[in-house]
């Protein structure tokens, strides 16, 4: 007699978890003619789940979105309707150019909304004094959490311990809100990257993030899978730079990533609900 | 009796001058049949010399271009490279980005190479406090020269005090330095630039600059004389993104550029002197 299905949550969960862990043989032989103990009824049912059907009810996307507007032309105007869309959307974080801190803040409070500000943006070869500097003013303004960018040129020269010094100042310097370290992956070696994970780790950061959506690409599903593996559960992880659509989105979070930046979030909310929707 | 043509400095500044006016009719009168009192010979003549031959010996080319590194993967032996070049072709300022303000001083200590640090660069979206900061720090380690970014955003958002503040406070707090702001032509209206080079004038900048070489795009020879023709001779212009050759530079200089920032400078140095060669 066959087993009855897993449950299509439960599927999709260990679907992610096969790929955390790049168990990529097990999750392929799903694919293929049954070689595998699994009943041809469940084989079916699973592969149609994880690949052509996630299941939306799994992710409460707009809390798991940094909603974001750092291009350098964007207006008050702009910054100002970013704000709106947050409390409109429930999006949980809002990214601003820094000297547009005092606006979000002041257009956000009252709400659970917190206001995060890019720091050594996007280049992250500002010194770790003008980065602490930059930290500093951005908390005593309001701002909770706060994205920096890692020296990527002192990591490409070798120099660790600057990279960690200058990750540590800041974090150290501004205890009590959250830290992400953006690795700019697009310039790094895969050695580079897992060495940037661990000095984001030694420095007490909370989350490694790819890309700053300013450099040569943006994240990569492997980059996040790498990232996830490498850090090991002591950080987290932030997708971000050229995701735009729902079906990336998806991607980066089957992957890993425990967040998103993006200033495409209006339309990945949208095609998320719409296929939340017609789940049922 | 013909009078002898005009000595080719003189015509190739002539034409530089009446580019700079816009004077594009009286330009392309040298083009077309004789209409004009100019006889022949002379005409002929200088049609080959202003459009075919630039005067080599009328500039003197590494003095006006700063060598400039600023790639977020440039190494630690990049900069250091790029100020031995310095030394070798003769440049007379260098940009490196501001952790390397250090290294760079020392490398060039003892000659008349001056150190450039980039201030807000290249978003220019940081407040004004860590601008000032970020210019006082990089003085304060031997930089003689600050090209920080305009504030775009504000400029586009009508918030002319803000952006002559926020230049303002840097020029004021690092007097004694050389000051540039990069408008960044590519995100701005005809307008917003003439609006911009008014406002670097009014806060006491010694150029505006057109570009970071991060943007959407890079100087144009249209955006360099209309900048040249607003500031009116109260600041001088510098252009930079994009400029890659000898027939950019050239383009840029004869349209009224000061000065050259550019990190393909060897090859731009290297096309100059073979032709200045050539020229005898």
């Amino acid at each position: 007699m066959l087993k009855s299905p897993p449950a299509p949550q439960a599927v999709a969960r260990e679907a992610r978890d096969m790929r955390e862990r790049r168990d990529v043989d097990r999750l392929d032989s799903r694919l293929v003619p049954p070689v595998s103990p699994v009943p041809p009824l469940a084989r079916g049912y699973c592969a149609i789940i994880v690949f052509s059907e996630p299941v939306m009810s799994e992710w409460n996307v707009p809390d798991l979105i940094d909603h974001t507007v750092l291009r350098p032309d964007a207006t008050k105007v702009d910054v100002l309707r970013l704000c709106r869309e947050a409390k409109e959307h429930r999006f949980t974080v809002i990214f601003v150019p820094p000297c547009y801190v005092d606006e979000a803040v002041a257009a956000v409070a009252g709400t659970a909304i917190r206001v995060g500000i890019p720091i050594g943006f996007p280049l992250g070869g500002h010194t770790t004094k003008t980065k602490v500097a930059e930290a500093l003013e951005a908390v005593a303004r309001g701002a909770h959490v706060l994205d920096m960018v890692m020296n990527v040129s002192r990591l490409k020269s070798g120099d660790r311990e600057y990279v960690r010094k200058d990750i540590a100042e800041v974090v150290n310097a501004t205890a009590g809100v959250e830290h992400k370290v953006i690795l700019e992956t697009c310039y790094l070696t895969q050695q580079e990257k897992r060495t940037a994970c661990q000095l984001v780790v030694e420095a007490g950061a909370d989350y490694v993030k790819t890309s700053t959506g300013f450099g040569a690409a943006g994240a990569t599903v492997e980059d996040v899978r790498l990232m996830k593996e490498t850090v090991a559960g002591r950080a987290k992880v932030k997708a971000s730079g050229g995701i735009r659509d729902w079906k990336t989105t998806l991607a980066m979070l089957e992957a890993g990533a425990d967040r998103i930046g993006t200033s495409a979030s209006l339309a990945i909310v949208a095609e998320w609900a719409r296929r939340l929707k017609a789940e049922g």
